[in-house]
């Protein structure tokens, strides 16, 4: 198979190039570096140090013979994506290349328009390059959890059978999405279901959740493959903020209460959830949704379990609460359905003390890199 | 009350303004003209001959002694729209300035991006400047009844009731927009729900039915006052179609079988509204949505109509059907709830026979300037 990575140098994109090229896919990778960039606006960078791509690709090739082509450049480009569909041919995209921060979104007006545009056009015109050179080709979209917010219903994996004065049907599940960023993500959402409906396209929409974690069998393999590893406030988890908290010694910061509870997936996953999408592909004119997640937790939950991992560590860290600098509910209903990538075959690595402790002492190795300024929370959603 | 009317230079927009200034209110119409520039790009014109923006706000000006200031540029420009705002400081802002055709959103790659790159920044700069400048003003925005497609249930106006799995919650209602235009729609309208929730922003989403007539008692007062009157493939309705087709004694084409069915309203319905969102605005943090229109008709039914009328005035017309170059359903449920405006005060004005004469005759006197072939469809949805 086929297939074309989009974002393959992010730190979903780049572990998940190498598992399908070592799955025996034929990958290449296309990549603007705007990641990188991003870290040089806001003085910002991964805790693990990452070679660039061009080192990773020579050292893939010399540690197991397989080549993975790259393409830089920027899909709102869309002649240069159109002549990277040409020369590629794909029978499967995957499609990371999003700015994929809600905090970078919600930093002014000038980044909410620059991460709609910049998510909105670029995947408008990747269903204009399938469906014009590459018509059976099978899109995967990274969509994310956030899009469905937090209703006080059940979430269902993209649709939900609605029964309404003696009359039903499915439609689209409402989302509530809660930056920026997610709402980009709902547009992109909208537009696939309709390229799907009008050009008979095909597509799985991936409503990713949060992901953790850093390296994979892959990436673990060699230095030069490392993952990247954000605990800024604006790239980094609230998991990764606690762990790079623990490494210092200073209190895990909870936003608000800690309520916040969201569905949440290891990078080892993320890798596998692809792999099963682009082995069963949608059929055509079909646009399919999956809850990309394996664990539901609350923010305080998560503190905890850090806190407890970092104390047998000898670490000295207390869970205190800081003023949510979002806008969202710190105590609610969350119940997301999450079947169907299980049903396809995935068998969920859950989040245990092995990893935390693996995840701290990393953070502990490369504590020199953590500037604690660019942990706290500065933007702010009002 | 100051209310700044953005695309008032437009079919909807420029009866508004004089509507709203001869109510009293203090109107100012921010414009960009791109809607006379695109007849300059389609070859296309409006049947009715109109003046430019500077001869009607003069004329206006004579007829009534009333002023209307006008800004001349690009909601797309942050910097511009925010200097309008602080030189305005209105109560009310209505925002007509979209790209509001579906087939011209549908023509290609670069037509579809170009309608949601401008449709969203224009308003997502619209509700940061309203943000940062009046935060108190009410944001009245023109969606589209478009924006729910066809579901096989009752289309309630902006939120439905959804009970699922023994839990209840209130959700926007899903939406199953049917053209690159109407994703805009539903893009804009998560955008402007956000900010209402986010920053106590009030808005009102009117979700307009099909646009019929022309002229409103204002326009009507002096030909410099003529409003445009579109009867090309691209921004003309199908109704207008016929009543074109009528006059020049040509079948109307009924696109597919014409058992799509939709919302319609009168401009001089349209204009009223406006009013009535405004002298009851939302409240802050309330994005309210009304479903704008006031009769559903099917395609054919709307033919018959126009052919029954045009048999009286001795035009010989038949109704014949070309293939669809739309994706839609032909045969499909649809009744869509529209009673909040008229509990706020609307009496809404029928289609009548003496109306579709009236533009009947309207087009007869203008039948030079009807070019058949900007008539049928060319833009395809495939």
């Amino acid at each position: 198979m086929r297939v074309l990575v989009c974002g393959g140098d992010g730190f979903c994109g780049w572990p998940t190039s190498l598992y399908l090229s070592r799955q025996g896919c034929e990958v290449s990778i296309l990549d603007n570096f705007l990641r990188r960039q991003w870290d040089t606006e806001l003085g910002t960078q991964s805790l693990v140090p990452i070679a660039t791509l061009s080192e990773r690709v020579q050292r893939w090739k010399e540690l197991t013979g397989r080549t993975i082509r790259t393409y830089i450049g920027d899909m709102t480009d869309h002649a240069f994506l159109e002549d990277v569909l040409r020369q590629e041919r794909p029978d499967g995209v995957v499609h990371f290349a999003e700015q994929r921060s809600a905090p970078y979104s919600m930093i002014d007006r000038q980044h909410a328009v620059f991460t709609q545009v910049n998510n909105v056009v670029g995947t408008l015109n990747l269903v204009y390059a399938i469906r014009d050179i590459v018509p059976d080709c099978h899109l995967v979209k990274l969509g994310s959890m956030g899009e469905y917010g937090t209703p006080n219903i059940d979430i269902e994996e993209g649709y939900l059978k609605i029964e309404h004065n003696g009359r039903s049907d499915v439609l689209p599940y409402p989302k509530q999405p809660g930056s920026m960023y997610h709402l980009s993500k709902v547009h992109d959402s909208h537009n696939i279901l309709f390229a799907c409906r009008v050009w008979d396209l095909r597509a799985t929409d991936l409503n990713q959740g949060v992901v953790y974690g850093v390296q994979t069998e892959d990436t673990s393999a060699d230095e030069v493959l490392y993952n990247r590893f954000d605990t800024d406030e604006v790239f980094g988890t609230a998991l990764n903020r606690f762990i790079a908290e623990a490494a210092v010694g200073q209190p895990l910061t909870v936003y608000g209460s800690g309520g916040q509870t969201r569905g949440f997936i290891q990078i080892r996953d993320t890798v596998r959830c692809i792999e099963l999408a682009l082995l069963h592909p949608a059929d055509r004119g079909q646009c399919r949704v999956f809850n990309q997640f394996t664990q539901q937790f609350s923010i305080l939950d998560l503190a905890s379990r850090v806190a407890n991992v970092a104390k047998e560590l000898q670490l000295a860290v207390d869970v205190t609460h800081v003023a949510n600098p979002r806008v969202e509910r710190e105590e609610h209903y969350y119940k997301a359905a999450h079947t169907k990538l299980v049903d396809l075959g995935l068998t969920p690595h859950l989040l245990d003390e092995a990893l935390l402790r693996e995840l701290i002492q990393l953070a502990i190795r490369y504590r020199e890199r953590i500037r604690l300024d660019k942990i706290l929370p500065s933007v702010q959603w009002r």
